[in-house]
C-alpha cells in the first residue's frame, strides 16, 4: 500500500469513506498485518475486504524495475483486480511512474490511443478546469495531443455532464515565435475535428474558468501544475507571516479567520486530490502521495464517478468515432 | 510609444521616475505631440529630452514585418539610440517579438550566445528568485540551455549582489520518464561546469527561496509564468468574493485591510514588472503591455541597475570564460 503514509491514512480514508457512501465497496489490498493495525479490531467493517499483498513498489523505484520485479506488489495485484473484474477501479497513492507503466501492461491501452494520459481538474474562478497530460509523456507530437484533447473531452463530458467541453491547446502568446510545431499541427488537427476547439490557451486560461479542458505535453502540463502549487504556498506562507506580524495583525486574522477558511476551502489542494490515468481499459485513479485522509476519499470518490459514468467505454467510443476512421498515412 | 496605454502611462511613469532618483536622464521616444499631452505644459522637466519617432509597431503586428517596415518606429529609434551610445538602455512596453527582433538586428548577440533569452525576477518565500527563458525560444537544445545558464547566473550575480547564485534547471519529477533530452544533456553540461548548479528544480520550486536561478525554455518558462498568474488571480477573487459575502465578512474584511494590503504589496506584480533581454550587447528591458506607471517605474529601475552594473559587459566575460574555451564538436 504505497504513498507517503501507506495504510495509516488509507485505511481511515477508506473507511471514512464508507461511511459517507453507501453504494461502494473497496478492497484493501497490502501486507495485511499492516493494514489490520489500522482497522478498527474484531470482525471487518461489512463493505470492506482486504487482500493481501506481500511485496511494495518504493516510491522512488524505477517503474521497468517494479513491473518486472513486484508482481505481489500491493500496486500489480490492485490493477489485477480490476482485470480480472473483481474490481472496477484502482485507487493508488504509490509511485506515479511505476503506477502508469503497470496499467498499462496489466489493462492495456485503448486501440486507436498511442499514449494513456494523466488528467485532473484545478480550480478555476468559474469551477474546475481539467488539464492532461500531467506528467507521463514528455514529449508528445501532434496526434498525441490530439488524442489527449478527445480522452479528455469525453471524460468531462461524463464526469461533469458538459454536453460539449470547451478544449483549449495550451501555448505561449508571442506571434511568430507562438508555439512549436507539434502544437501548430495539433491545432490544425483540432479546429478541423467534431471537438468543441476553442483555440490556443495561454497557462493562465487554466484559473479563469473560460475553458473545460486544456492539453499540452506532460513535461508543461507538470511544470504548470507544480507552478501553481508553487504560487499557492507561497501566498499562504506570506499571509501566515503578515496575519502573525503583531498582536493586532493577529486580532485581525481572528476577525478574518472565517473567511479565510471559506477561501481556503475554495482552493484546497486536498479537494482536487486524484488524477485519472485515462486511455486504458480500466479505471485507474493516483492519489497525491502525500494525501491525507481527506485528500484519499477525493480520489475514492472520482475513482466512483468514472466506474458511475463508465468513462472507460465513453471514452473507447469516442475514440472510435473520431479516431477510429482515420485513415493513417504510411 | 508602445504597450497598451502608450504616452498616458509611460510619460507620467518618467516623469515619477525622475523625481525619485537624482542620477537618471531619460528621453522619451515617440510621437512628439503624443508625448508632449501627457507631459505638464511649458519647459520640460530637467533630465528628461524626447525624440520623436513617426512610426508606431501595433502589438500584434509579426516581427518580421516590424523590423522591416518600422525603421522609424519608437522601438526602433530607441534601440538605435542605444547601439549609438546615446542611452545606456532601452525600456520598451511595446511588442515582444518585435523588441527582441529588433535588439537582436540592432545591438547584436555576444559572442558565443546564439540566442538571446528573457528573465525575470519573480517573489518567493525567501526573497527573489529569476526566470529563463520566458518566451523568446520555444525549442532548446541543451546547448541553448547551458547559454541561458550562464548569463542568468551572472546577471543574478551583479543584480543581487550573490556571489555564487544557485542555478536549477526546470524538469518534472518523474523517475525514468524524467526529463526530455535536452534537459537530461543540460543536466550533464551544467553538472561539470564551473556554475553553481545545485540539480534540477520543479516548477514549485520559483516560489520556495531554495534557488536564485531557474533555466528552461520559453514554451515551459511562459507556460510557467502565466499559469502562476492564474493561480494568484484566482485567489485574488475568491478573496474578493468572499469578503463582500455580507455585512459580516465586510466587516472582517475592513479588520483585516492592513495585513491583506501589506500580503498585496509582498506579491504585487507591478514590483516585479520588467524583463530583461539577456545575450546582447545593451540592455533592453521589456515591461509589461498592460502595465501602469508604477510598475512602468519599475521596469525604469531595472534597467538602470543593469546599467549601474554594468550587466552585458559583465556577462560578455562570463560568456567567454565559460564557452569561449569550449572546443565545439565539428
Amino acid at each position: 500500500m504505497g504513498g507517503d503514509h501507506g495504510p495509516s491514512v488509507i485505511a481511515p480514508a477508506a473507511l471514512g469513506y464508507l461511511e459517507r457512501d453507501p453504494d461502494v465497496e473497496l478492497v484493501l489490498v497490502g501486507q495485511e498485518d499492516a493494514v489490520r493495525a489500522h482497522l478498527p479490531s474484531g470482525s471487518l467493517p461489512s463493505r470492506l475486504r482486504l487482500r493481501n499483498a506481500t511485496q511494495e513498489v518504493a516510491m522512488d523505484e524505477l517503474p521497468s524495475k517494479a513491473l518486472r520485479n513486484k508482481k505481489d506488489s500491493s500496486m500489480r495485484v490492485a490493477i489485477d483486480l480490476v482485470k480480472e473484474g473483481v474490481a472496477d477501479a484502482c485507487v493508488s497513492a504509490g509511485n506515479t511512474g511505476a503506477l502508469m507503466a503497470t496499467a498499462r501492461f496489466v489493462l492495456k491501452t485503448l486501440p486507436h490511443i498511442d499514449r494513456p494520459a494523466i488528467i485532473t481538474a484545478l480550480p478555476s474562478i468559474a469551477g474546475r478546469t481539467w488539464v492532461l497530460d500531467l506528467g507521463a509523456n514528455v514529449d508528445c507530437t501532434a496526434e498525441h495531443l490530439f488524442q489527449f484533447a478527445v480522452m479528455g473531452a469525453e471524460l468531462v463530458a461524463a464526469v461533469d455532464a458538459v454536453a460539449a467541453p470547451r478544449v483549449g491547446l495550451l501555448n505561449i502568446g508571442q506571434e511568430e515565435i507562438k508555439g512549436n510545431d507539434q502544437v501548430k499541427r495539433a491545432h490544425e488537427l483540432l479546429a478541423r475535428s467534431a471537438i468543441n476547439y476553442v483555440g490556443y490557451a495561454e497557462g493562465d486560461d487554466i484559473y479563469l474558468g473560460n475553458l473545460d479542458v486544456i492539453v499540452t505535453d506532460g513535461f508543461v502540463g507538470n511544470v504548470a501544475l507544480k507552478s501553481s502549487e508553487g504560487v499557492a504556498k507561497m501566498i499562504r506562507h506570506h499571509m501566515k507571516a503578515e496575519f502573525t506580524r503583531s498582536l493586532l495583525t493577529r486580532l485581525a486574522g481572528l476577525a478574518a479567520l472565517p473567511v479565510l477558511r471559506a477561501l481556503s476551502r475554495r482552493i484546497d489542494p486536498r479537494r482536487y486530490n486524484g488524477a485519472s490515468l485515462v486511455g486504458l481499459r480500466g479505471i485507474v485513479v493516483k492519489s497525491h502521495g502525500g494525501a491525507d485522509a481527506l485528500a484519499f476519499r477525493n480520489a475514492i470518490g472520482i475513482a466512483k464517478k468514472e466506474v458511475h459514468e463508465d468513462v472507460p467505454n465513453r471514452i473507447a467510443q469516442r475514440v472510435e468515432q473520431l479516431l477510429g476512421a482515420v485513415e493513417v498515412p504510411a
